[in-house]
């Protein structure tokens, strides 16, 4: 281990404070491509997301990258070994994004990646494997309701029926794809095997606050979790709001108010739950009308599944005590399920490692949302480090931020990571 | 007393089950006109609205009653006393209705006045004042977005300003009263003076379930709930549903569920007293966002105005203590605020003297909904009598119901108050 501890040492040396400095800057070069004036939208295969993907590329070919573009617009650009037939290592993350988003969400990943790469070429550091920077082109899902386009790709689990799937404009993914020059028939062959992979690594924004609020610039992500959503729908009966006593009364938003609090309640029990009701109305709602009807939604998240499964199961059974206590019926529907996904060890103990020779105490968390890792699941070693979030932990939002020395932190624990798997 | 009982007995001979049949036939009649297909809407000044005032007047003539349209469309038939300058009872309701309305609402109270009028007529029945039956033409507020504008123009409250107020359609009222002929000036003219009238007496459906669940077909009303109208804007944190642990959330619609059932709690508390959230919805929500803002209204009514006002300030000062607990804002906006009306405490024993000669025990209840007697509050002696509301007491909905015994009942006490009177 006396060599990479060297190797990461003699990068920070080498580059100290500057990693940030430069990821930060081009953060910014890229958020100049947008479909928005004043603000950052970059949605798949637009305009502004194919001039990031070519600047992109443009980057990686000055880092000494072999760099391409492929049929589904993700960006590769690979920093060779000396061995031809040597496995990969691919560090990747997002550069497509949400609406008016914030700068850092996705390419904050790409840009550590990239610099890194540029460090390692500068140095002219042999690895004993390809490091594949990826820019995966989508994961945010906003133009066909689909996430993970980009990584599914190289991860050999897209979804083909997705390339009928029609944007709000009725264009297909297929004809968008065409659109770029690609055929849908090149995408079966992109995806990578297990045998030539040593692994995948992701740094990424928190968009949370737990970095923030336990003071470190970054952090080990344990597992991606899981969730479930679910519509409710409480039906009671409406009335007039002056003539029907409390008593007598089966007020639907009452009831779905109790239940409100049921999701907060039960999901405040225990550590790396959550659980949100995102979308709460009266339908056609009167000043002066007692609620006949209320529709909330359910959205339940936890990084271990048994943790989920009982918050999931507790909740609706309480929904269902509320709504028969109250004479109201509560319909829940299952709108979508995804399981949780754990990091593996070996990675999180070299980021913890990575983490302590930085001088920074390892802080393990779980992540609430979802990413591009995830689709590597099972078909490699995956690891992720989450780096601080500003404001807050706003994200999906102008005012999301990153400061230049906690991007130079991610920065610094992935190349010593990099230089550990060497 | 003696001679009044006889009088009301007397009716009930004669016309025993008859007045109801006939109200509820009458009722059907009416309802023939519409707006709607399949359902009943007769708002203010329309072509349905003009048809049944038309068919009303008729009635009101075939009764041998002096039947005349004012120049906002309230129909008054008096029948007269033999003494020219006597004063005048005026027994009245509204024959507007809401949209997809039930047929009873209003239009019960003036077919009780109508056919007591026609047994008195029949029965060549002699009284000390004249019996103004009053059609009122505007009670709902449905096209002009302003109630009582025919028993304001009779009680001498009419507000002039209105006469520039546009419906949907930019047509204001002052040229709707052009389309029948009517000249804005001649409202004046028909206010009535407290000098010329001895009492105001009103029979009204309950539009709730308080005498249904009570076993009584009607019921005494002592007071018409004042009221309080709030606009409540919460103010928290939006963040992403999957990364903000539970503890470090600032979720407006939680905070709002909370105020939700302190309203409902709070106006629990006290018989007569109800609060109403009405409306409730997290704008723009989104499942996986927790909700950064939430918007709510409250309607708190009671009879007695300190009940109300007690009421009101411990909801508010509620809702900042959850506010300030969850590091929330809530923005209280008053929108509208009106006082407690108390009924006659005489006309209310005389009906309860007419309840039990009828063999029903007398029952007193608050009216939650504001009804015309309200206009006459302060200008003359008011008294209201409500009739049991079926299918669990809905109201403004096609479901609501009367029967005919109830109807029946309503009648044959209106008249024995009316002998009584006299």
């Amino acid at each position: 281990m006396s060599e990479p501890v060297q190797g990461a040492a003699g990068a920070t040396a080498a580059g100290a404070g500057t990693f940030g400095a430069r990821i930060v800057d081009l953060a910014d070069r890229l958020a100049t491509h947008s479909e928005m004036a004043g603000g950052l939208t970059c949605t798949y295969l637009s305009r502004a997301h194919r001039a990031v993907a070519k600047e992109l590329q443009d980057l990686m070919q000055a880092a000494g990258l072999d760099a391409a573009i492929d049929a589904v617009g993700n960006v590769t650009g690979r920093y060779r070994s000396a061995d031809p037939a040597a496995q990969a290592l691919i560090v990747g993350s997002h550069y497509d994004t949400v609406v008016n988003a914030g700068r850092y969400d996705g390419r904050l990943g790409i840009l550590t990646a990239l610099v890194v790469a540029e460090h390692l070429q500068r140095a002219g550091q042999a690895l004993p494997f390809h490091l594949d920077v990826v820019a995966f082109a989508e994961e945010e899902g906003v133009r066909f309701g689909a996430s993970y386009i980009g990584s599914s790709v190289v991860a050999g689990r897209f979804d083909q029926a997705l390339l009928q799937r029609r944007d709000g404009n009725g264009v297909s993914l297929a004809y968008a794809l065409l659109g770029i020059g690609s055929k849908a028939e090149a995408i079966a062959g992109l995806a990578r095997r297990p045998q030539d992979l040593i692994g995948y690594l992701e740094v990424h924004i928190e968009q949370g606050p737990v970095l923030l609020n336990s003071n470190r610039p970054a952090g080990i992500v344990t597992a991606i979790a899981g969730g479930s959503r679910h519509l409710v729908m409480v039906e009671g009966r409406a009335g007039h709001a002056g003539t029907v006593p409390m008593a007598l009364r089966r007020d639907a938003a009452a009831a779905a108010a109790e239940m409100v609090l049921a999701v907060e309640q039960r999901c405040s029990a225990k550590q790396g739950l959550v659980g949100t009701v995102g979308k709460l109305a009266v339908p056609d709602g009167a000043i002066n009308v007692i609620p006949g009807r209320c529709e909330l939604t359910l959205d339940i998240r936890a990084s271990e599944e048994a943790v989920r499964a009982a918050a999931e199961r507790d909740v609706i059974a309480e929904i269902a005590r509320i709504a028969a206590r109250r004479g109201v019926t509560a319909e829940v529907v299952e709108l979508s399920r995804t399981p949780a996904v754990s990091f593996s060890p070996r990675l999180q103990a070299l980021m913890a490692e990575a983490l302590a020779r930085a001088g920074v105490e390892p802080l393990y968390l779980p992540s609430g949302a979802g990413h591009d890792a995830v689709m590597f699941s099972g078909l490699t070693e995956i690891g992720m480090l989450f780096v601080r979030c500003g404001n807050g932990g706003i994200s999906h939002d102008p005012r999301e931020t990153v400061t230049a020395d906690d991007a130079d932190m991610g920065a610094r624990v992935l190349l010593d990571v990099i230089l550990s798997l060497a």
